[in-house]
């Protein structure tokens, strides 16, 4: 049921291939299936305006498998608007960033699905990008949208498996995918001022 | 017209302010304006896939402003599921990335536009999260989506204005926000596998 779906068409054994703990991740499945309030997580992160259009973020904490978890460390990342955008250049952009969250998102998937079919990957690497006509942000037009107009997203993925099974995985990832559902689809957001 | 959009209400000349080149933005603004093509940009990441799920994205060029343009350095950004989900924590998760995304975003856009309105900012930091059921990504469920359910954002904003003034400048960044356009409606993805 359950893992048949992630791990489908293979009968295999599951067995760590590079670097996945495939056996964990399918435990880890069957428990969550057993127990849905496991699967429960809120994300979070905090940010702090530095200085022009120059933001840091820290996460670390994040409520999930019925708790609160602390990683025991807090990753740091900045973001800034370009020179070209009178900005400082102090950090990708908001708008890459979100390229680097959907690229990520696809791969770990990747990665995760190759496994639980028992074919070892050898290399993936992505190139993506998306179009903006700045004249949204800028307030110059209101017939043109503020975000992306499209993403491509160009995998190359190399593993002992023939080209339309590789293809079938990422396939997998993209159905699968949090940060291609957050894109693709509406996310009602929230915005609170204190 | 244009600067009018941002910077309404205010009819004071522009001046830097808390690290926003002011005057250069309303150049820009007006520069785009009058030569539409300098809106088209393109941006991009490149991700490898390291292990297990942990992938590295490098990001600097871009084409904007009629052309290519290259920072002269590479951003580089890790990613990698926790350990609570069989990952090995190497960096935030994909989905923890569209909320560094968003609230850069918005507290980018709150800079610029408080500066356009003559408003010095003193701090702005943002609290942002996100639930996510898990059903969806592990595929326990189809009826749960693979995303964010929601995503709430607390934005603290300290400046020489009052509250309302603030929280109006809150409001307009998000009416003009690239990454909340994108979180908050449809983009459309093309994923294709060499």
């Amino acid at each position: 049921m359950t893992t048949a779906t992630i791990a489908k068409p293979t009968r295999k054994e599951p067995k760590p291939l590079h670097g996945v703990k495939t056996p964990e991740l399918f435990a880890t499945i069957n428990a969550v299936a057993a127990q849905p309030e496991l699967a429960k997580f809120t994300w979070r992160a905090k940010s702090r305006w530095m200085r022009g259009t120059h933001t840091r973020s820290t996460i670390n904490g994040y409520f999930g498998a019925g708790g609160e978890q602390d990683r025991g460390k807090d990753f740091i990342a900045d973001a800034d608007h370009t020179t070209v955008l009178t900005g400082d250049d102090k950090g990708p952009t908001p708008a890459e960033w979100i390229l680097h969250g959907l690229a990520a998102c696809l791969t770990a998937g990747i990665a995760n699905i190759a496994a639980a079919r028992g074919i070892e990957l050898d290399e993936v690497t992505a190139t993506i990008e998306g179009d903006m006509d700045l004249r949204g942000i800028l307030g110059i037009s209101d017939e043109v949208r503020n975000g992306y107009q499209g993403i491509r997203v160009r995998f190359d993925v190399k593993g002992d498996a023939p080209p339309e099974k590789l293809k079938q995985i990422v396939e997998q990832s993209c159905a699968r995918s949090a940060v291609f559902d957050i894109v693709t689809n509406r996310t009602p957001v929230t915005v609170e001022v204190a």
